[in-house]
């Protein structure tokens, strides 16, 4: 493996660009056209462009992403997070030309992107789940007995959906055969699959994920992180490890999530995501995320080990160096996304030209942007403009610290997401952690609009 | 302690505003006329201003500063480092005026501001010294034996230097009893104390020293720091732990300094330093800087600790919280430091104003600015902007991540170092270890001008 396609954008694709270099490997950025300029295009050893700005035109169309692969040279291609990156028959497309794909094998991302599949091999392995259907649900048998059996409130999920994609809430035993007729044919339309499957829902829940790295032999994990506050199903501050959370509880997510991956032969980087019911002191499966997830750094924050270094390297040599003794964590990480969106507007995209970006500093401070002073902003694509990265020895402190960093940056040009992390952050709940994955939606004082 | 006043300025003051923020603590920035509108200004809660751009006439003038300590209402002074950060009158002029000293006592100042005396006193507790004389020559003594005694070549210091200011070098006998008298001459002109003393001189040898920290009463050590990559004796890239230091000799540097620290009952900040000579595989004495390093965030990033967040606390309480236990190395780091100077003109200042400012980001990369793009710098200080501290799991990837990080920086407006330090850094001396403190004097071929 000496030169790498990056089939990404923004944050991300700067964040592998610098990955890849730090290993001595050549970087191609697959760019459509406006991004040809992009700060991660001036980063690359090479930049092809791969269609207009349209997505499906450009990052989420295989042949074009191919037919760049070819030009470029590249030997290996890396999908980052969304576009491609969970798309089975692109991962299947990449290892049959001969070229190294920078991720699980196409089963495995075949497997977890059926949902009820995926909740089966979940259940396997013995990683706890929520009472739900046996699998998909048989059209032709009567939904209400299971559901009873599951009890309400119960959500009916797509199969093939993902991501907070394709969930439908009843409540009321009355609503549950229109709302499975509905379901079916939305996820018909929307994914081309027709099956959903039913889950007890969880009220109050925290969003808590566990990490892990594969070889295809061997998985380790590498802790877990809490993504609980989020908006519209969107995470916007994301931290490490996970607070309160008993060790019984971290234990068996751990050690269910290590035995997923082995049972799935998992290669790469993953991660298994939880419903974590405080109050019951239970966690619960909710999917795997066959690829690198967004908020990895909080993870590098506490474990010292860059995820994404360990990822080429285990692509390149089919080895996983890190034995999971190796993997010990420090202090408390958070991680905030700077969306380019006006919070007063009810956060409406704010494309723009960036005139001023001052970055924060200091200890335990990191950034990870995709965007620099003078840089445009694009209406075309996710809002995300970079990821401040906070660290200090305890949640606590590293709150503190976060307030500090955040308060510094100045951004002009376009209208940004800062203010509200801020103000999430200090508010009594995230500090004591009472709060859930609907805190933000059902405290609609935060910025005085709807989050 | 609700108020502290900084009188420094650049970026350590923006370090230590940074560092206050953190604990809740109000800050105070006493600045010259030029620096009111400096990047610190703009952080600090309240900016006094001390006098014009002459360091004589503000933030070397204890009384201006003293009189905006009592007109901002601060109730906690941090020096910095330079300046007035090792004026043991000045230490105890703010104690004296019931004002909190982040800093050691004024006493301890004082004894490691002597140079012979400090010499003893290392010798006292234990730490390896060079052969040299008993303290300071008497005047009234032939000095031919006692040299003969310490060995050629020697060097003659001033008691009251430091800093590598009024030291030197003797290599034949003939030249000792002159060099003594002019350098007697010359103490007495810089430092209205003509006392020097002699020791021996190492000519290869790496410049190592120990971080220590205490209360008065307890006293621990932060590990190791190396600092051999100088020109004209000002540090360019420090690195935390020192590389291949035998066990042996880092016990015994490590403990040394402890005792050193426990002997003078040392409270706060302060480092030991140390030749280190990799032939005889030994360790000795040079002197103790009784304040804040410029290279303290090496020392930070391995080991997880806030050393100016400590040093409050400690000049706060009274008490160092940590324990020697508490303390763990992960890691190694560099520090960078991005001088506004030409290096084509002979490392000249270059003054200007900054037009672009691309700080590098991404894991382990830590930028502590004491600038933001549009700032002016000033031609009446110390040149130093920034600097640019890397973190890896290892030395040799460190210094992969190094290097990608400098080449990420994009400075326009002013002249700086930045091209000087890749090339440094790749050289094979530096990677193998085996260059010395005089390795940049003595390597004119780097950037084809003397460093």
């Amino acid at each position: 493996m000496e030169r790498v396609l990056i089939a990404n954008r923004g944050e991300i694709a700067v964040r592998i660009i610098r990955a890849a270099r730090e290993l001595g490997l050549q970087t191609v950025l697959a760019a459509s056209e406006p991004d040809r300029d992009s700060y991660a295009a001036s980063l690359a050893d090479d930049v092809q462009v791969i269609g207009p700005a349209s997505a499906a035109k450009s990052y989420l169309d295989t042949a074009a992403v191919l037919a760049a692969v070819e030009a470029s040279g590249a030997d290996a291609v890396h999908p980052g997070y969304g576009f491609l990156s969970e798309n089975a028959g692109f991962a299947r497309a990449v290892t049959g030309a001969g070229i190294t794909w920078v991720g699980p094998s196409a089963d495995a991302i075949e497997l977890m992107g059926n949902k009820s599949r995926a909740r089966q091999a979940a259940e396997d392995a013995g990683v706890p789940t929520l009472p739900g259907s046996d699998g998909a649900l048989d059209p032709d048998v009567d939904p209400l007995p299971i559901a009873r059996a599951v009890g309400y409130p119960l959500v009916v999920k797509a199969s093939s959906g993902g991501g907070g994609r394709g969930i439908r809430l009843v409540t009321r035993e009355e609503d549950l055969v229109g709302t499975v007729d509905v379901a079916r044919a939305e996820a018909q339309a929307a994914f081309g699959d027709p099956a959903v499957y039913l889950e007890h829902f969880v009220q109050r829940a925290r969003h808590v994920e566990v990490q892990i790295l594969g070889d295809g032999e061997r998985v380790i994990h590498l802790g877990d992180r809490d993504c609980s506050l989020q908006r519209r199903q969107q995470k916007i501050i994301e931290e490490a490890p996970a607070p309160l959370l008993p060790d019984g509880v971290r234990e068996t997510i751990l050690a269910s999530s290590i035995e997923l991956g082995r049972q799935c032969n998992y290669s790469g980087l993953g991660t298994i995501e939880f419903l974590y019911d405080s109050d019951q002191e239970q966690a619960a499966f909710i999917e795997m995320n066959t690829r690198l997830q967004v908020e990895h750094p909080v993870t590098e924050m506490v474990t010292g080990i860059d995820l994404i270094r360990e990822q080429l390297l285990v692509a390149s040599t089919g080895k996983l160096r890190l034995r999971q003794e190796d993997v010990t964590f420090r202090g408390h990480a958070f991680e905030f996304r700077i969306n380019a969106e006006d919070p007063t507007q009810n956060f409406m995209p704010s494309p723009g030209t960036l005139q001023r970006l001052d970055w924060p500093g200091g200890p335990g401070v990191r950034v990870d942007s995709g965007v620099v002073a003078g840089s445009a902003v694009a209406p075309y694509y996710d809002s995300l403009l970079a990821k401040v990265v906070v660290w200090d020895a305890s949640r606590a402190e590293a709150i503190q610290r976060s307030v500090r960093a955040l308060g510094e940056i100045r951004i002009e040009g376009v209208k940004t997401t800062l203010p509200l992390l801020s103000t999430v952050l200090q508010r009594p709940e995230v500090r004591d952690v009472t709060h859930h994955s609907k805190f933000l939606e059902s405290t609609p004082d935060l910025l005085g609009v709807q989050p």
